[in-house]
């Protein structure tokens, strides 16, 4: 047969374990009451609704028609792309303007992020590195991007963020590639839960400045999709990027926000890329790059969704029913998160330490443990040897009794 | 300075005009009274606001939680899909089912499935080829997409669809490259509001085939954004699809809906693309190749776009509402339309034979066009050796004049 796709297509083949095994435990829930489905990574009520921001509900709804319909601007408006920035960053914000040059470019979710950058910041075949645990749609945006993956040992011995390793890595592949482009997903990694520390990110940031002195190109991605749902006090929530000030004039970071899981806004496909560099001429490229992907991929981004956010963080009222709501709803993941852990202890299961996010990993050396649980009609996400319990659409009572079954299995 | 963008990404500029002449005619229109934009791509009212679907609006309002905001399945749901499917081929729907296997994979907007394609059915740097008039972004989804384009003379000497110069050029691009990728807008061109003839169609498969029968691996991506907005009877607005009855056996179509278009759901980036063949295994090809993209470049599609238009086709009262709605947008544009064929006769100006969609077009041979009109307070978008006007956004009371000022300048 003639070959009808590209060259670079060839070898693309959809294998996402986590939406098929999703649905297998949606048909299993039809048919058995006692199913436990820990696999979606959507925020759900106790009562196993989606978390609906009434705030984003309210503004969404109140969008007039302009607002609703009309394509979007590629770059979106200053209400959405100044909002984000000053979101992210939190009280770094005013240091990040200081220090940095920087542009705010809407994007289809945090994935269109990732993948626009995979594409625009690595020649064909090149590598990005990452840690060994991993959320697998990275694998389809490296391929989609043509570009390939590396990974480092995301702990160290006492399941600390696993600094050395990161360190040695990341020179090996810079030296061998003649660039480095790293993604990082912290805080409250997917699908770990592992928060880096602030020393954590001053000694990558150190191996990044030490690469780009070797004049190698060097690209951070950081991937801040559960930044909101931090388990430490939210006064502490943005220190990491305290870190950033140290970075050399040529890196270029791009800090990838996520409207899907800020607010809820799965189904919008709506989220930014925030390209920082201390060199203009970078983030000049930055936004070459990036512009041009958004126009060549998609034209533009969801109007209503780019429209709802900014229109939550420019209006005060709005603002702040929004904090309170993300509060109810880091309470619930955090009530959620604390039973898993009492009832863990319980049992003397060894879990991943937990400090944010929407999952709970857990170790293991039984290779046939996803169909055991299955038999058991429990659900999660397989991945290597560890298993990703979704906490964020369980419910508190159905956590005792998913802790004893996965013991039993483990 | 270091190289930080990859190769490929080494000369992507965005600079379409068509975006920003727009932002200078919203500028220019605040400024004077007399500014007439004639450049915005979304239909209006004569009101001057977008022209919003009742029904789309209803549907869209009364959403589920989960309908509005979860992820959309990668494969959107079989409301939408086959809702397109029957929608888009009408009267010829059983015929495409009965000879041909298909699939429709859900898209960001029509310009989201147009860039995977190119993306998926060619090898880095081979070309694309299209008519000499086309709508500028296909350049910008091709440098995206690491691909080039070629053009063929869309019209013969009496500006008929030119069957002759079409042949020669994909025989030579095929026979050069081993391979032939054709992108046709049709029918309501953009920017020329040609349509081609059903004979037209036949004549091309025809080339198609010939081609085919090389051993070459043929693939027809036809975008059909403007099908809803024929000047033709809707009896006969998809007769066009009978021709491809004789498409041989692994030829792979594309067939490319806008839900922007069609619902005036811009702002939501929603479409789809439809793929046919005749042989099973080039369709798998294509739904392998076409869910990863959207899956590695999006992760998914609109939820609330996906779902409006779902509800509209599966629910016959939605459909009814919504195809009364549709003779209503169409009236719009034929009333201007007629008016502007009228102004122009009475003023002696030539323009390309229009039969339908957003844009009227006129050949000129003032390389100064576009700053005469600018002056004159009259935004177009200048192409070539044409000025393309969008009659979807114009009021009619402003027409005789624009007529006059285009004569004037022409």
């Amino acid at each position: 047969m003639k070959r009808i796709v590209g060259k670079h297509a060839e070898h693309k083949k959809l294998e996402s374990n986590i939406l098929q095994i999703s649905q297998e435990a949606k048909a299993a829930k039809k048919k058995y009451s006692d199913v436990i489905d820990a696999t979606v990574g959507m925020l759900h009520r106790e009562e196993g609704n989606v978390f609906r921001f009434d705030v984003v509900d309210d503004v969404l709804h109140h969008l007039n028609d302009a607002e609703t319909y009309h394509y979007a601007p590629v770059r979106g408006t200053k209400d959405f792309t100044e909002g984000v920035f000053d979101w992210v960053f939190g009280e770094n914000a005013e240091m990040i303007r200081k220090y940095f040059k920087y542009s705010v470019i809407p994007t289809t979710g945090g994935s269109g992020a990732i993948s626009n950058s995979f594409y625009n910041f690595n020649d064909f075949n090149q590598k990005v590195l990452l840690p060994n645990y991993y959320w697998s749609p990275y694998q389809n945006f490296a391929l989609e991007a043509n570009v390939d993956l590396k990974t480092f040992l995301m702990y160290d011995e006492n399941f600390k963020f696993n600094v050395a390793d990161f360190k040695e890595k990341a020179l090996d592949l810079a030296k061998e590639q003649g660039r480095l482009c790293v993604l990082l997903n912290d805080p409250s990694n997917n699908p770990t839960g592992l928060c880096m520390t602030k020393s954590d990110w001053q000694e990558v940031i150190k191996t990044l400045n030490e690469v780009n002195k070797l004049d190698i190109p060097t690209i951070l991605i950081h991937d801040i999709a559960y930044i909101d749902y931090q388990m430490k006090d939210s006064k502490y929530s943005r220190e990491i990027f305290e870190a950033y000030k140290d970075l050399d004039e040529d890196i270029l970071a791009i800090v990838v926000f996520s409207g899907s899981k800020t607010f809820s806004l799965y189904g919008f496909r709506v989220g930014a890329q925030i390209g920082l560099s201390k060199s203009q001429e970078v983030v000049d490229h930055f936004v070459r790059v990036g512009d041009y992907s958004v126009r060549g991929r998609f034209s533009s981004v969801s109007q209503p969704g780019i429209n709802t956010i900014g229109k939550i963080f420019s209006n005060p009222d709005n603002k702040n029913r929004f904090k309170a709501e993300v509060s109810v709803a880091t309470k619930l993941l955090k009530d959620r998160a604390s039973l898993f852990l009492e009832e863990a202890e319980k049992n003397e299961l060894n879990i991943l330490p937990y400090c944010g996010g929407f999952f709970v990993s857990i170790p293991t050396k039984n290779k046939n443990i996803f169909k055991d649980l299955v038999n058991d009609h429990v659900y999660v996400i397989p991945m290597q040897d560890i298993i990703r319990v979704a906490i964020s659409s369980l419910s508190l009572k159905d956590i005792p009794e998913l802790v004893r079954k996965i013991k039993k299995h483990i």
